[in-house]
């Protein structure tokens, strides 16, 4: 019996008229089709860790279709970074604009000839959500780049405040050119157990979500806190719960007082995506944040899986009501431009200390306005909440009835676990062949990542079939 | 007196029919337009590195135009990475495409969903020109993120090889979660003095070109072997640059033998680009592999500045003549897609270990296809030999006079020196006044990053401008 169908819940004004009703389902998955393409790719690259090979042509709104027409509802959504839906109109109509398109053919170096309409795209797509008190955006390529120029940014930040009114000493620019102190300082990067921040050398070094990921990669000497391990209900455990955030905390100070490499900054997700969809209490974020002030440790906050509008928030810090803003936020994925905000006293004395070629990509960032556009025109931050509060309630009742355990989320950010990897790999490929596409994380976790554009009779479809798959 | 006319020259026909016949300029450089631009933009971003401002959608071919309405001949071509012209027909066109909008509307994690049309950009793009023997590709999105997951792979490499038939200890699994040996294994990267290769924690630790980039940042302790300093021409110099190079080659088999923590990999630019167009010979870099391949270290070329044409081939090490290819090469840039090429045997056995969300930008990919049509069907690879002879002939006309020496170069990819930092700041400066826009490198020299388009007529420009600026 399904717990609920189209007919009961209050009718939702679609936001694509033109998308599938429903999983259409043709072929296993993958097909045959996607097998012969990823066969024939697999001559040059990797293909192992596709799931399906995708047609992005017919694919719309909430549903990607794949190469043998089986259309699928999608909830990982190119791993939580598609943030309108497929072939949104708001781009595609952006695709045609001669703007666009010059932006396109005459790629920028950004920080040798800004573009006439760069800073347009900066005051639509970046600063027009900025986290209040936050003035200043730095633009990369990725996510991983973002992180990285992060904690570069801290590391300036804090020599300079080191060195005081005095410039480089020669000793330090002949050091660090020879990677030896003193110019290449011994300080660290504090982040916690099971995070993800990236997979490059420094942003590695601050990952801790699985071994695989590390395993033979050199690393810096960074250390990591425990992040705190919170029982789920929240509402149900809040004496655990309060004691594992303080524990927590009281380990992130221990470790700034007494690290062997000064602690330049602590990085930090508001909610840890890739290590297992981990919460902690807002209360937690002020405190940390707190401990940041009180040493003059930069406050990074890794927004790269959370920001743009999943949790229900613009940004999932601004949920936190801080006192001041964070130092840093990163930012990439659903954002299709990937960066930074500072704080402006965060600008590096000298010129050429953040700089690339690129410098983050102009294209990226007129779609990144054109998702502000869309997020706000649409109210999809509304929308996010109320489908999140149901999808919420439907998984909870599918969790009383046992296969699934400690539901958590914020707005659409969901996830549940599973009794074991294997009932979890064995779910999300059951899900697939009945046409929800779905990711994991952490060891024994299914995560949620739908778009912003997803509704309520999307939340329906994903518990329908995940009541047909779980209990039969 | 001029050295040099159009009318003397061999009329060549031009590529671009209604591209500028030469610089013209409004005001200087920058202009109160781009001065205003700038002052907005500056209240978010840092914009002391700012020349100008551009307008792209006036530029053409081989001119960059600014808002302050100045048509400068264009050979810095934003930092090296303008491959076939501004506006170029080929890339306008492509911008019309279903599939690129496609393409565009919907970026895919390839590592999931590969769209349906991707196998064939990575034909059409990179194997197409894949250097000979040289089976795979892995894309990413920046020339700093091709060589950090280069390094990250050939660490992987020397660590199974290491392993042999033996899968990861649990010792390793757990202490790379804390960043510690052996999981986290003291291996390095093996890099020459003034080498380039990024700015992330990994390619910053094996850059070397100037204390500015690496000052407070912390490094890897990855050992340095000095590049050898060629003196220019190369053909008065036979004997002094042998022993230069020879005793470069006998410190890199010195530091792979002895260095404490095992070298992985050497990497190396075959034109030293940042750290000042340093130059070896073809012998040099046959003996550099032969090295590598002794020890069983990778042997990693960074073309990500040489790549795509600029010296007269595809790539650049193509003209080494090596006996086997190189087991890596990087690239991005003017292929405004970035990446490595790599052998299959590098792939690691165990998957998620190279990947990341978007693993490359389909949109690039296919800008990349675009870019080798191009280049094949106007051979434009012939136009840069014999323009940049030309050109290399005409700076050595001028260097006969005594305001510029060392002229060095490969098909359009030359530099010379100047006297002093000051002098050629200076010479800089004024040549951006007169209409060229030009880029520095290194210590006290120029290089020169023609498109792949420029031709006679633009050489003559740049030559006449450069002798009014050099000897009034």
């Amino acid at each position: 019996m399904l717990l609920r169908s189209l007919a009961t819940v209050t009718a939702q004004k679609p936001y694509f008229l033109d998308e599938p009703v429903k999983p259409m389902m043709q072929t296993a998955v993958p097909g045959p089709a996607s097998k012969s393409v990823l066969e024939r790719l697999d001559k040059y690259q990797d293909t192992r860790t596709a799931f399906f090979v995708a047609d992005f042509e017919k694919s719309k709104g909430n549903y990607i279709v794949d190469v043998d027409g089986n259309t699928m509802l999608d909830v990982f959504a190119q791993i939580a970074s598609i943030p309108i839906g497929y072939n949104n109109p708001a781009f595609l109509e952006l695709a045609t604009k001669p703007a666009f398109q010059t932006a396109l053919a005459n790629r920028a170096a950004l920080g040798v000839n800004p573009t006439k309409d760069w800073v347009d795209s900066v005051e639509d797509a970046f600063m027009r959500v900025a986290p209040k008190g936050m003035a200043n955006v730095f633009t990369v390529m990725c996510g991983s780049c973002a992180n990285e120029n992060a904690f570069k940014t801290a590391f300036m930040y804090q020599a300079a405040k080191r060195r005081g009114q005095n410039d480089f000493t020669p000793e330090e620019l002949n050091s660090c050119m020879k990677n030896q102190a003193p110019g290449s300082p011994d300080m660290s990067i504090l982040s916690f157990s099971q995070a993800f921040h990236g997979r490059l050398f420094g942003s590695l070094t601050a990952t801790a979500s699985k071994a695989i990921h590390k395993v033979d990669i050199p690393a810096f000497d960074w250390p990591k806190a425990p992040f705190p391990a919170l029982k789920y209900p929240l509402e149900d455990h809040v004496e655990h719960n309060k004691k594992a955030e303080a524990a927590s905390l009281e380990q992130v100070e221990h470790i700034i007082k007494t690290n062997q490499k000064p602690v330049a900054a602590v990085v930090v997700e508001p909610i840890q995506s890739e290590g297992g969809d981990n919460h902690a209490s807002f209360d937690y974020f002020r405190k940390l944040q707190a401990i940041c002030q009180k040493h003059d440790v930069l406050f990074i906050v890794d927004e790269v899986q959370t920001g743009v509008g999943a949790t229900g928030t613009f940004w999932a810090h601004e949920a936190w009501n801080l006192p001041s803003p964070p130092d840093i936020v990163t930012f990439s994925k659903k954002f299709q431009a990937a960066g930074f905000y500072l704080n402006p006293q965060l600008r590096p004395k000298h010129t050429y200390r953040l700089y690339n070629t690129w410098m983050g990509d102009p294209v990226r960032a007129m779609q990144a306005a054109a998702i502000v556009n869309e997020i706000e025109s649409k109210d999809l931050l509304s929308n996010v909440k109320q489908v999140g509060g149901y999808l919420q309630r439907g998984l909870k009742e599918l969790a009383s009835k046992g296969s699934l355990a400690n539901v958590r989320g914020q707005g659409t950010f969901i996830a549940f676990d599973m009794h074991t990897p294997t009932e979890r790999d064995n779910f999300l490929l059951a899900m697939r062949q009945k046409g929800v596409n779905i990711g994991g994380c952490g060891e024994r976790s299914v995560r949620l990542r739908p778009m912003l554009v997803f509704q309520q009779n999307h939340a329906d479809i994903l518990l329908n079939t995940m009541e047909s798959v779980l209990y039969k």
